[in-house]
């Protein structure tokens, strides 16, 4: 069995687990770093593994442009590659083709679309994804899908859904003729946000055999509300005995919010992102280094952090050479951040553990949410609503 | 004693020493990173010490204006606010000022100057630079000297001196009641590229109770030659017995060349800025991972390298990368220059203890020569005078 459900949660819908794969075993609910390039942003290898990373996602778009699949395949694939011995899961691209390519142009067969870099014209293919991902090694692969923006309409959602489960069918044909059984092929649930949609395409992949689901096309522009509203609807229709991967989401609190809602696998970059602006997370909120109230505060980012930067230095420091652009800087809040998101994850669990994870929410994200002004009105009424 | 001289090279000027000082000994000769921000940049104080650093250099200047020396007396110092308890050398902005600032004015008192980050005015005194000293906290200090460029005439070079002298004066007696013993205050001998300016600053220090000696003015847009020739004439005149600093000189070349002359101590921002270009050291020369025939190699960037790049990274991953502006590139690179430049040093020490520098000199200067087509012709002549 590849996925296995330890503890489930009477309160919710959250479950402990354990997700196996061909670079071994991940504890679910997960968080997963983002190393779009092959790298998680100024960490090396070691130090995305001591903040608490159990796998990583890395972008099978950028990859593929640079250096080349053929490049990382040549060096041994992505692991090799790059140094890191645990899992790796690769998206397919379907995301970045939307949000970064120019001049797209979708029909029956792939996507043409220009490089972000230098315009070259490509064609995307259900079968060159899988091709690219067999090249890299992942361990968790995605299949290309169509990723629709917040907004669009009924019809060019479902025209998309239906291309999109045409394209899973040839990835799977594809991976079935490919010597790639150690590598799982995860389905994508689109549907925009249409409750019919999502539910129709759930109800066609029922019926595939596929070790896990992800939740697409969320985290498109839409409104928290909406997010989380098609969030728990589609997880109510999905088989309890796969993972759920939300794809793109992880906002602390949207991991609290998700997890109680059944999701068990999560990537995001903000963590990362943040950090090289200068935003760092704590339980009250995310902050920033550069702040004038940090210049002389000679505290860690914060008091019972058990990451290095915590451990090792101070604001003032941070702040000081965050301001003079000192690449060190982004490294610190960057180790902070996602030992804060894992840290997060360890308490999520534990809390699933021992039969309280609907306290545990409760006080994370009152606390959380407590001194965050700039958009507390609208974040306490949607908290009134989940925490009901 | 501070300064215990162990063994003397029968053929070169080259001496193997111990420096103690307030916080720990150093192996001389010695070459000392740069972490003008209170960083070297890219690193964590762990990775300076795990390549070989036993001290590193931080700039008066840069600390004075960002974050204000106040804030890291107030920090606790710049060992604890950078998290470095090896020792630490300043300079005194000297030569930052010449370089950086801009609407310089030199009098009698000091040197006013607009700030290159900000253009508010400053007036730096020798006194100032050492009560920013020691707010810093550093273990060897330097007095505020006035360094000028290749080309000045005799006249201002004397004069500069003269001034230059004064100074010097003026910054003892300001250590000496400052309660100030624990940090070792370094004579710096200018006289620009005169011998008898030179050699007229060395005798009128002769008589100063000074801890070591520095040789100021030099790296400063000069060729090559000239550089080394006068490097070689003031070292003549230098006691046996105390260090002596090369102030921002240490290209490897340098580094060679430098100890046989009878140089103790050397800095230079060279290894992380050129890493930084993508520039990395080998025994045959410069590199540059850009280069198109590092596309699919996949071998480290130095074979015999015992550095954690080079044990776990291909030039194919880092040239990928650094193309895509990864600062974790930045880091490998900066990693490797650094443990290259150490393993140099330990070289060299290794050759001074075994009669061998000489041989050793000549061996490392071919090789590193041999593939620098850039300026081949141009070093090959000086090579050929200093090997002769």
């Amino acid at each position: 069995m590849i996925f296995e459900i330890i503890v489930r949660d009477k309160k919710t819908r959250a479950r402990l687990g354990k997700l196996k794969t061909f670079h071994g075993e991940i504890n679910t609910p997960v968080f997963m770093p983002v190393g779009t390039q092959g790298a998680v942003k100024t960490l090396s290898p070691e130090e995305v593994e001591k903040v608490g990373a159990e796998i990583i996602l890395s972008n099978t778009y950028h990859l593929f442009l640079r250096p080349g699949h053929e490049i990382v395949r040549k060096g041994g694939g992505l692991h090799k590659f790059m140094g890191w011995e645990k899992p790796i899961l690769t998206d397919s691209g379907g995301y970045q083709v939307f949000s970064l390519a120019r001049l797209r142009r979708i029909d029956e067969d792939g996507i043409y679309f220009n490089s972000h870099i230098d315009g070259t014209r490509y064609f995307y293919t259900p079968e060159l994804v899988m091709e690219i991902q067999k090249s890299l090694g992942s361990d968790i692969i995605m299949p290309l899908d169509i990723c629709l923006g917040y907004g669009a309409s009924y019809w060019e959602t479902k025209e998309a859904l239906e291309i999109t489960l045409r394209w899973l069918k040839r990835s799977i044909d594809y991976k079935n003729n490919s010597n790639m059984d150690h590598q799982l092929l995860f389905g994508i649930v689109q549907g925009g946000f249409y409750k019919e949609l999502r539910k129709e395409a759930v109800e066609r992949m029922l019926n595939i055999d596929l070790p896990g689901l992800a939740l697409g096309g969320i985290s498109v522009g839409e409104p928290k509300d909406k997010m989380y509203e098609i969030i728990d609807y589609t997880v109510s229709l999905l088989p309890e005995e796969k993972p759920r991967y939300l794809m793109g989401v992880g906002a602390p609190e949207d991991l609290v919010v998700g997890v109680s809602m059944g999701i068990d696998m999560f990537d995001c970059v903000l963590p990362t992102r943040l950090a090289r602006h200068g935003v760092f997370y704590t339980s009250k909120g995310r902050k920033n280094i550069k702040n004038a109230q940090y210049k002389e505060d000679f505290s860690p980012l914060e008091e019972d952090c058990d990451c290095y930067t915590c451990r090792k230095f101070t604001k003032a420091y941070i702040r000081h050479l965050f301001l003079q652009h000192e690449t060190f800087s982004y490294r610190l809040l960057t180790i902070h951040n996602l030992r804060f998101l894992f840290r997060l994850m360890e308490n999520i669990r534990k809390s699933i553990r021992e039969g309280r994870l609907e306290e545990f929410k409760k006080e994370f994200l009152t606390e959380y949410l407590r001194d965050d002004r700039e958009n507390r009105l609208e974040k306490e009424e949607l908290w009134s609503k989940l925490l009901i």
